[in-house]
This record gives structure tokens, C-alpha cells and sequence, in this order.
């Protein structure tokens, strides 16, 4: 692949993720409905060992309940975007917006496309 | 989960690694071609920043390739088992049997069945 190719496809990994993170944090409803829609395949589905989400409604249901228990809590990319073959993945804090992340460390792997990631899947590192 | 099937999950998933991890370092050609028919499915599609295989030949010519690159190397699991929702993940080395790893870190997500993984992603930390 050309270094320019390589170049694009690594921006739109780091978009992809970032458009994916934006979900997490937008607390408004119908804003995170929005950027669920612009953000996840129709048929996306979320894994982790805690939370488990299917479609753009049950992804934003999970959000939403992740959001009521912990109220303030940012998600923050904490690796750069490591992309290949459209799966990618990165590291990831789950804590207060200010002050050290307290949540926890993870990578995801997220096989994308350019309607956004069918499948995420989180790992977690420590809580 | 009850305390007894997490355990018996996380040995699925153990067992299923270390049959696809016994692929990579079967250097006899129909001895790793059983490897294979017992690790994967059938359909299964093995992609890298490297390399990209499918199916049980496609991957045992990867695998003959990178043996005959690498004369002598073997591939180590470097981290536990992680695993939930038929998802692991591990890190691995790849470098000469005797002495230091000389090889690449990175980590494999692998959604898995009872037929073997369909799906292997790796990634690259460092060559």
C-alpha cells in the first residue's frame, strides 16, 4: 500500500474511534442517539465481560445506564490507533473528568467499516 | 456466570489458544495440517499487519511461509488467557526456541466457537 494510502486509512481509523468515544460521553439523549447513528454500523454489536449491546437502540441503552451509574465519568483514549485490515484497537480510561482516571484500562478491538465499526469488543485490564 | 462455568469458559478458551498457538510452531507439514483442522474452523480468516490467510489451506500456507522465513523461531504466549463472550485476547513473542524472544509482541483477539476460532486479528507492538 502507498505510504499516502497507509496515511488515509489511519485517519480514518482515528476517526472512526473518535466518532465511537464521542457515543460514550454525550449525555444528552437525543445527541447520543445522533452520534450513535453517525458513529455505529445498524447492526453494530458491543462485547465486554461486563456489558453486552446489539443495534444502534440497545447500544444506546447500555450508554445511557453506564451514564446514570457513573455520573461525570469520561472515557479518554489513552494509546495512540493501531489500524490494519479495518480492525483496530487502542486503550481506553473509564473515571472522572477531572482528577487521575480511577475506571479502568482496556484495549478494544474494533473491526470497522466505513459505516462504522460492526462489532467492538473491550477488554478490561484492571477496575 | 456461576463461579464453575467461568471456569470451565476460561479453559475452553486456554485449550483453544494453545491448539492455535501449536499450529504456528508444527514445522511437519501433515502434522500441522491436522493442527489446523483441529484449531480453526473452517472458514477461518487470519489477518495481521503482515500477513492475511482464509480457510485451512490459505492458513497452512501462511503458516509453512513464515516457518521457512523464520527457520527455527517459535511462537510463545507471553500474557494469561483473557476471555469472555467467546473473545480472548493474549499476547504473544515470536523468535529463536533458544535464548530471548527476539521477535514481535502484540496481541491476538480471537473470537472463538467450539469449532475453533473464525476470526484471528493480530496486532504488532514492536519487530
Amino acid at each position: 500500500m502507498p505510504d499516502s494510502n497507509i496515511a488515509t486509512a489511519s485517519a480514518v481509523a482515528e476517526a472512526t474511534v473518535e466518532a465511537y468515544l464521542a457515543t460514550w460521553n454525550e449525555t444528552d439523549a437525543t445527541r447520543r442517539q445522533a452520534a450513535i447513528a453517525r458513529a455505529w454500523d445498524a447492526a453494530g454489536r458491543y462485547r465486554d465481560p461486563l456489558m453486552q449491546s446489539e443495534g444502534h437502540a440497545g447500544i444506546d441503552a447500555m450508554l445511557a445506564a453506564v451514564q446514570a451509574r457513573f455520573p461525570g465519568f469520561v472515557i479518554r483514549r489513552t494509546s495512540k490507533v493501531d489500524s490494519h485490515n479495518d480492525c483496530v484497537r487502542f486503550a481506553w480510561s473509564l473515571g472522572p473528568e477531572a482528577g487521575p482516571a480511577a475506571g479502568a484500562s482496556a484495549q478494544k478491538s474494533t473491526p470497522s467499516t466505513a459505516a462504522g465499526p460492526a462489532s467492538v469488543v473491550g477488554f478490561i485490564d484492571r477496575m
